[in-house]
């Protein structure tokens, strides 16, 4: 019979996770105090927090325990390094069914252990509760290393926009996981424990970026983000996405005609959720490394132009964004 | 008909919710952006995380939404002040289902406020997600200001045991929810709305306390921990603790006999949850402040003991400390 963690009990199964956390210079008193003690020698804490709920942001049926513990370490880290800061520690609130193996927790834990090592962050600290729904709360921290905070805001007319990370692969992961389908890989991979391109993060920052985020609920909502908090427009051209070839293989399993194909994949890299690449907007003089890829420019709002309107353009035209609202239904 | 989270929708929510918090010299950078940016001038930041799970933390009948915003807050902070720093920033996820009233957001949002306010802290950001168990997931940070963290593990022995707060109020208040009592009064705010003694986690940290903790699964179980991580035994005085009116009040609804009812009272006050009060160690000649009450002391452990031998005394006998895990049922 499979050891549940009611039955290992709350002290027990503590002192098993957090046995597996190492310990890196930035923690200064890890797990088992009133609170953790992490390094800032920036003088600034950045801090971002994320819930994953299961049946919502993962199934246990479609993702291992370990790829959710890579998952919401990841996102959260994402958030981190989107703001130009470098990842330190991390809190992970874990509320489970009593009857939730104990092996599902230690792999979950697993996972958390290995993304936090390829992130460079550690888990200093966290909470265990029972409730009848899984859900996990990570609260990421970084520390900016005495850069200025890369905001949404910044972003002047006449500049660079560019990305960097997997654009589309995520969504297509999902599309092919609902309908039971198996690969490409790659895809599936990237929807179970996405790889946000950690070390970019920073890299920005010291390039010059002038706004940058996180993509996690579509390239064209996110980047609405910037242009509405910027007070810009921003123009794409479809001909710079170039899918990567596990995502043209994706949209073709999952049925687009051969000649849309290429239209298919644009569109998962437009509209997709959960990316974790990252987006960000530099001065035109900026010389960016190559594995950041220019799609488009910013320029000035058109004259009358609203809050609220649409500032987002693929090939001159308005495209529909999808995007994510949590607390609509199906 | 009420409006319902789903009805408003995930960005408009935030936006109502966001804009309540005030910002406060501590807040670089606030809700809107990939994460929060706090000051930590101390160069060290103190981080501490806890889940509130509907139905398990605490009830919708039995708590207004106000009252579950000032508690998120007050446990979170509690474990802040606890290491001996001051409040800064906070972070809250809401998990909540679709049907949600939007004024209970809008009602917690508002405890959570003038929480924050008492504390010290700011609400610097957060996540929303839908969920079919109401979570909230709150982390806190804190600033040492130049001190040590006050830990568990930093008592000798000869030295003073004492706290500072409310002990046994929650617990009586919870009792009395539970069979359905209206009062006392002070014992159901309690519960409902600790009141942590913010400012002494400082004090006991400048006075130079050797070990401190929140008292939150019952002061028995909690200096247990003490005990266990600095190597200590622990003697408490059953005539060391006076319980207040209220709480002597609360045993008689409860229905403890006239001759029980001081009996029960320190019962309550040993081994009583959710206190959110402050237990510290101090060195034998510190002069504590009159609302710091000695209750014990520590010795040595006696030759051969091992770990995991019970170390708290109370009147030289061992008790059964109760305390709480989160994993078993009912």
């Amino acid at each position: 019979m499979m050891t549940t963690i009611e039955g290992l009990g709350e002290f027990a199964l503590i002192t098993r996770v957090t046995s597996q956390f190492p310990r890196t210079a930035d923690v200064i008193l890890g797990p088992g105090d009133d609170a953790a003690v992490v390094a800032s020698p920036d003088g600034r804490t950045v801090a971002s927090t994320d819930l994953l709920v299961e049946g919502r942001h993962f199934k246990r049926e479609w993702s291992t325990a370990r790829d959710v513990g890579h998952r919401a370490v990841a996102q959260n880290y994402a958030d981190i390094m989107a703001m130009g800061a470098r990842p330190t520690g991390m809190l992970i609130g874990f509320a489970a069914p009593p009857d939730l193996p104990v092996v599902w927790a230690e792999e979950f834990t697993a996972g958390a252990r290995d993304e936090c090592a390829l992130a460079g962050g550690a888990v200093v600290g966290g909470d265990m509760v029972g409730s009848d729904v899984l859900t996990i709360a990570v609260t990421a921290l970084g520390d900016l290393e005495g850069r200025s905070p890369v905001r949404r805001d910044g972003a002047r007319p006449g500049e660079i926009v560019a990305y960097t990370g997997h654009l589309g692969l995520s969504a297509a992961g999902l599309a092919l996981l609902d309908q039971g389908l198996e690969g490409p890989g790659e895809c599936l991979d990237e929807h179970r424990r996405p790889s946000p391109p950690y070390t970019a993060g920073p890299e920005a920052a010291r390039l010059g970026a002038t706004a940058m985020l996180d993509v996690s609920d579509g390239l064209l909502q996110d980047l609405g983000h910037i242009a509405a908090s910027s007070g810009v427009a921003i123009d794409l051209e479809s001909e710079a996405f170039s899918p990567e070839p596990a995502l043209l293989e994706a949209v073709r399993v999952l049925g687009a005609p051969e000649g849309k194909a290429l239209d298919a994949a644009r569109r998962l890299m437009l509209s997709g959720g959960e990316d974790h690449a990252l987006a960000a907007v530099f001065p035109s003089e900026v010389e960016l490394p190559d594995h950041w890829r220019r799609v488009g420019a910013t320029r000035s709002l058109p004259e009358g132009a609203r809050s609220g309107d649409v500032r987002v353009t693929v090939d001159g035209t308005v495209m529909d964004g999808g995007g994510w609202d949590h607390f609509r239904r199906g």
